[in-house]
């Protein structure tokens, strides 16, 4: 069975609402036509479960809803709890609670990540290509040797790159996949370069089969703005055997608001999850954005319960690598854009500010400048 | 160029934010290293047009984007506009201006509909299948043929009907095509079914492919739901030569909200419109969904505007009529479920309750029941 919890602002007749939702998004009314297959339709109705009012008056209604009605996937689930009924009102999905075998499973997940990367018992740093627009694949190669040297585990483009004339994305994977070829001999080690794949859905799926034939070990996807379906029709590929990092782009437009859409735990966490991302990008509630703290961790628990790397964001730098130890632990991949590329001395210098950050805290040693020696991350820490 | 407005509540500083937008989601920020692209980067950055403050503290802020960023789709257009910056607090797109030639057109559209039915002078009337799910692909031929003879021109799967084992996609077509050939021989008349097409992006385009060979003549497409990318890999196709028709489920989480997401009228009219829909589902203000008559307008305009049918919907029935004709005139479809369903005689008496009242506007006459002779309309009207 799928469940949902509707919010309704106060006001609004929970009871009332929860019932049109229940028969409205589902088969609707009948007349006495119908009467033979009275039982088939009444199989496709959803129930109210309860509905709760909370002390400041708003209320909360649980609806439950038949899975024949849906096609195991994202987007039919999302026309069916909340296609037409988005436009009745005020009312806010906050919760989603899916069969454990609905919808696409991530096909090389946390575990998976690891293992291609041989790192089993730290969390992971990621970097994102900066400036976002403007650089050439010559440029992306150059950045992405000096990070690559110094350590880090993945770096992706920023997602509004696309596949531009300035650095097509074939020309950017050429360009990186002699550094990444040059590190793994050197030293043995991976990195992930998760490629933004772009265009319409069927030339989308194309070019991210011809990226991963040339070599691309990662791929970027921007999962709002092209479709659930998309993701679903990457993860269930067999050729794409990569790992899809899903992007958040989009989602505070359906998540933001106070008493419209859907909480952010449901889109990144619960829907991102059975849809088959191996890792999703969400902001970190001590970032650059405006995040609660209770929806991130709902966030992290949806994805880790199925395999899901979680990707806390936006204005991660290695000053919050203690509190996003304390919150995460070593299950979780800490992705700095300006955080790595602006540091005072370099992007490799970034780097290695974070892995610094990360082998004090494992010591137990605090990481006020004043107590660090010169280095990488004493100069982040001061910026 | 592509020019953005974007609302900001009282109390934020708009000016700021609009920088922070032109700059953030275009090249981002650069230091001396990258002094030798100095120019390529500038010419990625988008520009602030100007910022207004209105009556009531809000602000409204005009971005201009170049176009060289983004792919001529609507996915990379949304991940510039309002990726990353939609999660950033309260702010709203309420309009977007797209160059001409921005995206795809619709290959067949009011023109190309209005062709295929044989009908140059009047308003189209519309039918949605009810009850939404529980019926077998026999009921969807029996109702389709007492709704095909009583003049209808185009019938619509529900939208929450996908591929079910209740009654499967194919044989939905199957069935009823039988009824469209049989409508076909007698009456010389065509009449569209807008089949539900579902399923991972790859699928949903083979799929769509399939029903078009089988016959299908039109397709219904969640566009939200599914993906613009998806809409665009359709529209392109050349083996579905068939209109789309866009249902908005879902809209109303990104559009609902006052002071997040984006406007009605930019999801709805803009995007659709250069994302290559042939005709367009949204809410009539006067019908059973809240609405902005304004809004609904603007989509009307954005539509037109490029060849694209407006579909006002959710709660239309005859008695609507007058007011349809004065809002729209002749170019428009007229998409009534219940409206022609539930008619107290018949499906089919539904129908030609429209057929009067389209025919009495026409003569000037009045709708008041007490004035009309007994029939469809009167019982409709009754109701």
């Amino acid at each position: 069975m799928i469940e949902v919890d509707y919010r309704f602002p106060p006001g609004v007749d929970g009871e009332k609402q929860a019932k049109v939702i229940a028969i409205g998004q589902t088969a609707g009314t009948w007349d006495a036509r119908f009467a033979d297959r009275e039982e088939v339709l009444r199989s496709h109705l959803a129930e109210v479960v309860g509905v709760v009012t909370t002390s400041n008056g708003s209320s909360i209604a649980t609806v439950r809803f038949p899975e024949i009605n849906v096609e195991n996937d994202i987007p039919s689930l999302l026309t069916m709890i909340f296609g037409k009924y988005s436009m009745a009102g005020a009312a806010k999905v906050i919760a989603l609670r899916l069969p454990e075998n609905y919808g696409t499973r991530a096909k090389v997940g946390m575990t998976g990540i690891r293992q291609r990367l041989g790192v089993s018992d730290r969390p992971l740093i990621m970097a994102i290509f900066k400036p976002a627009l403007g650089l050439s694949a010559a440029d992306h190669a150059d950045i992405f040797e000096q990070v690559a040297h110094a350590g880090l585990d993945i770096i992706k483009d920023d997602e509004i790159l696309g596949d531009l004339e300035v650095a097509p994305t074939l020309k950017r994977l050429e360009a990186c996949r002699r550094v990444m070829e040059e590190v793994k001999q050197q030293t043995g080690r991976t990195v992930l370069y998760a490629v933004n794949v772009t265009g319409s859905a069927t030339q989308l799926v194309e070019k991210a089969r011809l990226l991963v034939r040339e070599g691309a070990n990662a791929l970027l996807l921007n999962v709002l703005t092209y479709g659930f379906s998309v993701l679903e029709a990457l993860a269930a590929d067999s050729e794409i055997d990569v790992p899809i990092f899903a992007h958040p782009a989009l989602a505070g437009a359906m998540c933001a608001a106070p008493e419209h859409g859907l909480a952010y735990s449901v889109v990144l966490g619960s829907l991102m999850a059975h849809a088959g991302a191996d890792a999703v990008l969400y902001p970190a509630h001590y970032g650059s954005l405006p995040f609660d703290a209770t929806e991130e961790m709902r966030i992290r628990d949806s994805l880790r319960s199925r395999n899901v790397f979680p990707v806390p964001s936006a204005g991660i730098h290695p000053g919050v690598v203690p509190q996003a130890l304390a919150d995460y632990g070593q299950d979780v991949i800490l992705n700095a854009g300006t955080g790595i590329m602006d540091h005072p001395d370099s992007p490799s210098a970034g780097v290695r500010a974070f892995f610094e950050a990360l082998e004090r805290v494992k010591q137990g040693e605090p990481l006020n400048p004043e107590f660090l020696p010169d280095g990488p991350l004493r100069q982040a820490l001061q910026k």
